[in-house]
């Protein structure tokens, strides 16, 4: 254990953990063996961190540099974060999840494994993602939104969902197995989605069908701009040199 | 501390931390320095009391007296509650929540702050309350219901949802940024609320429509009186001064 | 207490529990007075067994043999569980919950209690299941499925749903008071039900209505067999017994 650590006196860690420099560790919490932490990162109170399990390979978790767990967090082993991952309260990630940097991870959100995801990945609170999802980069998940995998449940079939790039989808939808969410389509609140969205397209109702594309769609904050690609304004959070390229892509979008 | 207080020996309490009497703090629960927590109140275990966070004004999580915070229950610094606070187990509170006296918050329900919350209001299980929400007195969202607050996610634009006094928004239904939904109005089960609900009002479906006026429904308890507004008939854990008033508005109301 | 528990030293667990042979308490657990736990049971951390409530008959929890509680889940006194109960983590079980054996219940899972469940019943995560269900024997309930009560909330009448044997209800739908899920049917995803699903049929939209059988409904998985009753081809988890008898009366309705 690294000298700089700062483990609360209360908390339950294997000496088998890899943990780096400059790490918090918060009251009641249990690291166990098969866990790699990287430097400067905070894990808060009453957490779990690397839970072994019969499903797993045997492989560690490991979770990259200046990570932010909030307190109530379980993670299992054999899953694999990138630098900056930042949860909520209480979220749940089982076994074989291996996400890119910057992830951030809502309360209460239950990722339950078999994953892909790519960087900037944005899930909002009590999302629930179910084995077999690839999630690529910059993509938005909003409250209760669920990605299924069985089609004919239960079975042994699993056919995960595919949510391309930049593509959001909003509060309490369900993607259905098999489904892919286009780059920067939208599905809107409450939408089933059985079929394929293409990109820039919005679906929504119960079954989901198309509304319109996302160009008809303004800001709503006085302006006349676009909302939609949300990559032309939305920029907090996320660092200049990505941004930058989004300014840049947007500007030869716009001149096409 | 007062003498009369009792705190579990696992339970970490900072020495700042004002705490009236005859209060109780359950097992491994963690009460942080900017809170103030009224007399006769019940903590239960593992809740994380009082949080920081960078987001906050700094002023302190205060709990009026006669409480109940079930365990596992997370607040943060920088909201404030009434008397009679009662929660289920595992609710998240963020900065900025004001609210009135004799709150419920259902298990697992998720409060994301900078919201105002009248008196009496009941929030179910697992309810998601976004940022800039106004829920007025004698409110009941039940299970699932989320109030969202982004016209176009993700954008900076936050337009809180209005649920005004009495109105009930049954299991999950979605109410879309900026919407009012009226007094003794109804959102049914599943309802995607895009426009005001007028007051009186049912709405359902996705995208939700008028189904009816609530005066058309029935109580089916077999007898024929009318189960809207409910004021006149249901009064369990109201105070005899507030149905009383209820039940002379009623009759006023009758005789119109 | 039995010598062959293994009881983590940080776990508080009253001396007038009854706790089995070879049973697991797991670090930060609470174990309250009106407890029963069978033979070779597992307790996960920060779990609370055995909450007392003013809402209890006073009877203890039964928790079967050969059960696993997953960490931070919170069961009340007053309910019992046949054996073999296993749980996903941070579930919620009030009192008066009457299950059989073989139950599964998923992580965030919320019983309200005053319910029957038959055996081997599934429950995948973050279900919510109002008071007054009758759920039967293997009956598969998806994630975010709600089963309601009251007809006209708020109200002090309660309907119950009640989901015959072999139903499964998709993730996210709603079964609105006092209806009945049918042997074998299917509810679909994001169905709000607000009439009685007959048997081997399917059900879905808001508000749900008869989509098709299920007997036209056939696997993903490249054969050409059907889908439904599922019992003919999704045998993981079930006992030979059970299996075998599934299989003889499939056989005898096909031939029928």
């Amino acid at each position: 254990m690294n000298v700089n650590t700062k483990i609360h006196p209360t908390a339950i860690v294997s000496p088998k953990a890899v943990i780096g420099l400059n790490v918090e560790i918060g009251a009641f919490t249990i690291i166990y063996d098969s866990v790699v932490i990287g430097d400067n990162s905070v894990i808060g109170a009453y957490c779990e961190i690397g839970i072994s399990s019969a499903l797993s390979d045997g492989s560690p978790l490991v979770i990259g540099s200046g990570s932010l767990i909030r307190s109530h967090s379980i993670f299992y082993q054999a899953s694999s974060f990138g630098d900056n991952l930042t949860t909520g309260h209480r979220v749940t990630v089982r076994e074989g999840t291996k996400a890119g940097k910057n992830l951030q991870i809502g309360t209460l959100s239950d990722l339950q494994g078999d994953c892909l995801i790519g960087d900037y990945v944005r899930l909002h609170s009590n999302v629930h993602i179910g084995k077999k999802s690839t999630i690529e980069s910059f993509v938005w998940l909003f409250p209760y939104v669920v990605l299924t995998n069985d089609p004919t449940p239960p079975s042994e079939t699993q056919q995960g969902c595919t949510i391309r790039q930049y593509a959001i989808v909003a509060t309490s939808a369900v993607i259905l197995p098999g489904v892919t969410v286009g780059q920067h389509a939208l599905v809107a609140a409450l939408a089933c989605v059985g079929k394929d969205v293409p990109e820039r397209s919005i679906f929504g109702g119960v079954p989901a069908k198309l509304i319109t594309a996302t160009s008809n769609i303004k800001l709503r904050d006085g302006s006349n701009r676009n909302a939609y690609p949300w990559t032309t304004h939305f920029h907090r959070g996320y660092p200049p040199e990505v941004v930058n390229q989004w300014l840049r892509e947007s500007h030869l979008e716009l001149d096409q």
